[in-house]
C-alpha cells in the first residue's frame, strides 16, 4: 500500500488493526512467530469483514514468564521491558492519529504483553486528549464462545494461561499456516505444574522441557477453523458495535 | 522497629513482606484502602506463622481499569503509571538487598498491579545479578482452595476480575477490618456487563455505577476467616517450601 | 472512607494533605518509621484545623543521605531514586486533580525529599497547565518560631540537617507516639562532624555509630507537644491565607 | 523455526541479522514498507551466503524528517521516538546474548534510524560488559561501490539523502518485490530543494508533493539486481572479515 | 588542552574539577551567568593551590524557584529538569572514570542543583561499583568560615537562601569579573518576604521584582577578595585531606 | 548581559542561537573544546549580522563514534547518553519558550550530536504545540558552497565524516583561536581507514593512532578565514530567509 492510497483509506474512517506479539518459544513443534503471526491472520479475517486496515505487525512483545509462556530459559524468547513496549504503543497511536486514523484496534496473541499495552495506550490517549481516536484493545482467546470451548476442549479447559503452545495456538496455527506446525514434535509431557506465584530466580523443574504448557496433542486443523470462525463473527460484530459500522452488505 | 532491631532480624535471614495495594474505590460499602489493607492483614497473619517481617505497605498502585476496578470515571481511585510502580519494586527490592535481606514475598491485593510489579522485580533482579535475593511475588486470590471456593461462592465464581469491591473482598474485610464496612451500603446492582476487550475512552455504562463489579450481599465475615484461614496456611506452606523452612515447631 | 464519601467531601473544595517521609533509620530509640510518622500526625493536627482530608502517606522516600541521615549503610533505611519519587509525586497530583481536588498540600518529613518533591509537582504542574490545582510544598520544622526554637533549643540549634534522630524528632515523637520510643537507648554520642560537602563513597568516621546526628538526650514529650502545638496553629494559618479559607468558627 | 531449531544454529555461532527499517512514505509508488523490505531481502541475500540467521524485522523506526524522508506531513510515516527505538535494540541485543547469539548484524534500511540503533547497541554493550557479542551495524547504500555507482547512477548521485524513494530503493524493489511497484504512478517531480538545516515547523514548500525526492524514472529492475549483487558480495564479504569466517566452499 | 596533554595530566592522578551552576537572572545588576561564572572562578583558584584540572562548566542547572533564585518569573532563567541534570552527570562521571581519571571534585555555585546532582552521582557511582572514582560535592559558600562570614556579614546573614544576587554573589563578582557588575544598578528593594513553603503557582508578591532576594548594596570587592581567599584556603584544605594530596610545597 | 537587558533584546524578537558542541579529542595539534569553540566563533560573526542573541553554549554532545571522532578510546573525549543530549535540547528550547523567544537556532559542531539534538527539539516542538517557536539546526559545514571547498580542499575533499580534526576544523581554529593551535604537533598519519560500518567493540586499528581523521598539514589561517566569511555570509543569508527579517542596512 502506498501513501497517496492508505490516505485514500483513512479518509472513510476505517477501524485500523495494529497485531501484536512476541517472538518465543513455542514447543518444538511450532514457530517462534506464533504470538504474531495468529493475530496478523484473524486481523486479516476481521478486517475483511469491516473492510478494515491492518498495519505492519510488532514481531517482540514483554518478557516471556514461566508460567505463561516458559520463561527466560527458552533460547529464542526474545523479549523486551514493559516500559519500551508501552513506548512503542504510545509513539504509534501517536503517529497513527497524526496520519488522521480515529479507529483503532490493538489486536494481541501475547498473555504477557496485556497490561503494558494498555499502560501504552492509556499514555497516548492522556497525552492526545480531546484529540485522541477511539482505541480497543483485545487478546483474541477472550473471544471464545461457549460452543466453540466445548468443541475445542472437550474433556477441559485449563485457562489461557496454560494454552501456551497447546491446544489452541497449534490448532489455530494447523488452520492458518499448515506448513509451519511440526506435528510429528509435538510433546507429550506432564502439564505446567506450578504454584501460584512468580519466582525469581525462575524455577526451570515448574516448566515441561519441551516448552509447551498443556499439551497439544488433542489440536487438529478443523478445531482451529472453528476458533478462527468464532473469532471471525464475534470480533467483526464487537468492533461494529463499538465503532457503530452498519452491518455488512 | 528500629534499625538494630531490623538489622538483628534481618542477621536470621527472613522472609520479609512487601504489601502491595491501591487506593481505589471499592463501591459505597467499603474503604478506598482495601487493597492496601487486604494484604497487610494477610502478611500479618503468614509474618506469624514463618516469623517474617513486613516492610511499609505501598499505598498507591496501578491505575484502576474499568473492568477490573472501575476505572478512572470514580472520584478516589489514584493511580500510578505502569513505569512509576515498577520503578518503586526495583528500588525497593535493591534497598533490601542493601540491607542484607535475602528472602522477599511481594503480597499484592490490587489486580491490575501484577505486571508492573513483574516488571519492577525483573529489573531489579536483571541490575542485582548475583547478589539478587530471592524474591516471590503473588496475588492473594490465587491461593484460594477449592474447598474455600465452594464455601464463599456457592452460587459459582464469576473470575477474580469481578471480584472487586464484591464478595471475596468485603467477606475479607468483614473479617479484618469490620469497623470498616458499610454493611447497609452494599449495593444491590446487576454485574459489570462488558465485553471481552478494553475500550478508551472508557464506557462508563459498562460500569455498576456504585463501583462493585459483582453484588456484595452474600459477603460475611464467617467467609472472610474461611479465606483467611485458608490464606494462612496455604501461603504459609508455599513460602516454607520455597524458601526450605522448616516447618513451625 | 469511601468512595461517595471521598467525593463528596471534594465537593466542598477541601484541602487534601499528602504526608511524605521514608522509611530510614533513626537511632536506636526511634523506629524506622518516624520520617512519615510524624507529618501523619501534623497533618492529622492541621486537617482538623481546616477541615481537610488527608490521602494515605507515602512510606518510601529519596535515599538517606550520610550528612542528613546517616546515609547507605545502615540497615533499614531504604530509599527511592529521586525520578522515582518525583514520579510518583507526579502521578498523585495528577490523579488528585481528575479526581477534583484543588486544594493540595504536601506534608514532608524527610529533610533528602524536599527537591524531588519539588520537581515531582514541577512536572504536574506543567502537565495540567491551566486545569492544576494549586498546591503547597512544606518540610514541618521549617513552621518552627523562635519562642518554640527557645523552648526547645535553651542550648542552641545545630540545623536541622543535624537535628536526624535529635531533639526534634525524639520529641514529637515522645509527643504523639509514646509507645514507639525506647527512651533507654537514646545513645550519648558527639554529634556528626562532618565537612561541609559529601563524598562518594560515604566516610562512615563522619557519622555517630548509633545514627542519631545529634544527642536526642534533651528530648521531651512537652517539648514536642510545644511544637506539635506551634504547628497546629502555624500551618493552619498558613494554609487559610494561602488557600483564602475563613477562620475556624 | 522452532526454538529447538534455533538453539541448534545458535550452537555453531551463527551471524545473526537484525533487519531494522520503518514504515513511511515512499512516494506514489512504492509501498510503505520499503525501508524494511529492502534490509529484510538483503539479509536474506547475504545470510544464504555466510549461513547466517535473521530475526524477525523491525517494521517501524525513527521519524520521518522532512530532508530526508519527506517528514511528518505524509499519511502513513509511523515513526517513534529516538529513545523508543534504542529501547528496542538495547532489549533484543540483551536478550540475543542471553539467547547465545554472539555475532549480531544490525542491517539497516531507514537512514534516520542510524544513530538511534548506535544508541540502542551502546547502551546494551555497556550493560552487558565483557558478555557483549560483537555487534555490527550497516546501513545497506554504504556498501554501493563506485562501479555499481556508475551504472546506477550515469548521470550523478545526489547523495542518500535524495535518495529516498528514488531510483536506487525504486531500483531494488523492483528487483526484490516488483509485484509492489506501481511503475506508472512514479511521478516526474522536481527534486528536493532544501536549504542545509532543518526547520519546525517543517516547510511543505520544500518537499516535492508526491514524497520523492529525486525522480525515480531512471529506475530499473536491473539497476536493482545489480546492487543487490554488490550488497551480496560487499557485505558478505565483509561479514566473512569481521567475523573470521572461513570463505564459501 | 589537547588530549595527549590530557592524558598526560591524568597519569599523574589529578583531581578533576567539574563547575555547574545555571543560567538565571541575578537582579539588574549581575549577568545571567553568575551561578556558573563563580565556581569556574573558585575552581581555578583551588586548582592552582593543589594542580588540579578543570573541566568545562555546565551553564545550565536546575530550574529556578521563587523562594531560592526568583523562579519562572523572570526571563533569562533558563532551567533543566531534575532528571536531565542528574544524567548529565552521571553521565559525565562515566566518561571520566572511562577517561582515567580517579578524582572527581563537583563544585557548585547554584543552590538548586544540589539534590540532582547528588542523585547524578549516585546513579554513576552506583553504576560503576568498585570502578567508581572518588567524588566529591560541594557548594561554595559552605566553605564560609565565621572570621569571614563576620566581614561580610558584618549585620547578620539571611541564609543562603536569601543570599540570590545579594552580598555574596556581587562582591564574588566584583572581585572576579568587575567588568560584569553594574554597581550603579544594585537596586534597594525590601528582602524576599515569603512563608516557609513552596506554591504552585508562584506567588510573584513576594519576590522582590528586580530579582535580588535581599539588597546588595552592601557589597564591596573586598568582601568578594575575603571570601575568594577563604574559599581559595578552606576547599584546597578539605581536598588535601580528602583525597590525600601532600601539603603544598 | 543582565536579565532586563536580556528582556528588552527578547522584546524585538531577535534570533537566539544556541551553539552546541562536544568535550573531544581532536588530535595532538587542537584542544578538546573545538567542538563547541568553533560553533561559538561563528554563532558570534553571524549574531552581528542579524543583531542575534547567543546563549551559553553546551560543551558536552553525544559520544564520540570510532568513525566520526576517533572513539571512546581517546581520554578527554566526555560524551553523554543520547537521551541526555535531546533531554537538554527539550528543555532549553521550553525555557527559552517561556523566556518569550520565538526564534531559535542550534548552531552544532560536533557531528555526532545531529539525530539527537533533532530529537530534543522534535519533543520540544510537540510539547509547546502551537506555543513553540520557529526552531532551525544547523551544522556548519552543511554550509560550504562550492567556490570555498575548491579553495579549502583543492586536492578533493573526503566528506565531513573525515574532517575530524583535520582541514576544515584545523584551519578555522587557526583563523578563530591562533593560540590555541599547535602547529608543530599537526600529525602526519595515513588517514581513517575504516570499512562502511559501525561495530561494537570498537577496532582501534581502524582509526590513526593521533586522532586526526585525516592529515590537517594542508590546513591555514587563510583558509579558516575564508570559511568563516562563508558562514557569514550564507548562514545570515539563510537565516533572514527563515525568519523573514530585512536585509541589514
Amino acid at each position: 500500500m502506498t501513501w497517496p492510497e492508505f490516505a485514500e483509506h483513512v479518509a472513510r474512517n476505517p477501524v485500523v488493526f495494529l497485531p501484536t506479539g512476541m517472538t518465543e518459544q513455542h514447543g518444538p513443534h511450532l514457530p517462534l512467530g506464533v504470538d504474531f503471526q495468529l493475530p496478523l491472520a484473524i486481523a486479516d479475517l476481521v478486517a475483511r469483514e469491516i473492510d478494515g486496515l491492518i498495519a505492519p505487525p510488532l514481531h517482540y512483545g514483554y518478557k516471556s514468564m514461566p508460567r505463561t509462556g516458559g520463561g527466560p530459559g527458552f533460547p529464542g524468547s526474545l523479549g523486551l521491558d514493559g516500559a519500551t513496549l508501552s513506548a512503542i504503543l504510545r509513539d504509534l497511536i501517536r503517529e497513527l492519529a497524526r496520519s488522521g486514523v480515529r479507529r483503532i484496534v490493538v489486536l494481541d496473541g501475547h498473555l504477557e504483553n496485556r497490561w503494558f499495552l494498555t499502560e501504552g495506550i492509556e499514555l497516548a490517549v492522556r497525552e492526545l486528549g480531546e484529540h485522541s481516536p477511539r482505541v480497543v484493545c483485545m487478546q483474541h482467546w477472550d473471544f471464545l464462545d461457549d460452543e466453540t470451548m466445548a468443541r475445542v476442549f472437550p474433556e477441559g479447559y485449563a485457562g489461557i494461561d496454560k494454552e501456551h503452545a497447546a491446544i489452541l495456538e497449534t490448532s489455530l496455527m494447523m488452520h492458518f499456516y499448515p506448513q509451519h506446525v511440526r506435528l510429528d514434535r509435538i510433546p507429550d509431557e506432564p502439564p505446567l505444574a506450578a504454584p501460584p506465584y512468580d519466582t525469581w530466580p525462575a524455577r526451570p523443574e515448574w516448566i515441561p522441557p519441551a516448552g509447551a504448557l498443556t499439551s497439544a496433542k488433542p489440536a487438529t486443523a478443523a478445531k482451529g477453523e472453528c476458533v478462527a470462525d468464532c473469532y471471525r463473527r464475534r470480533i467483526s460484530a464487537a468492533l461494529r458495535a463499538e465503532f457503530g459500522l452498519g452491518a455488512r452488505s
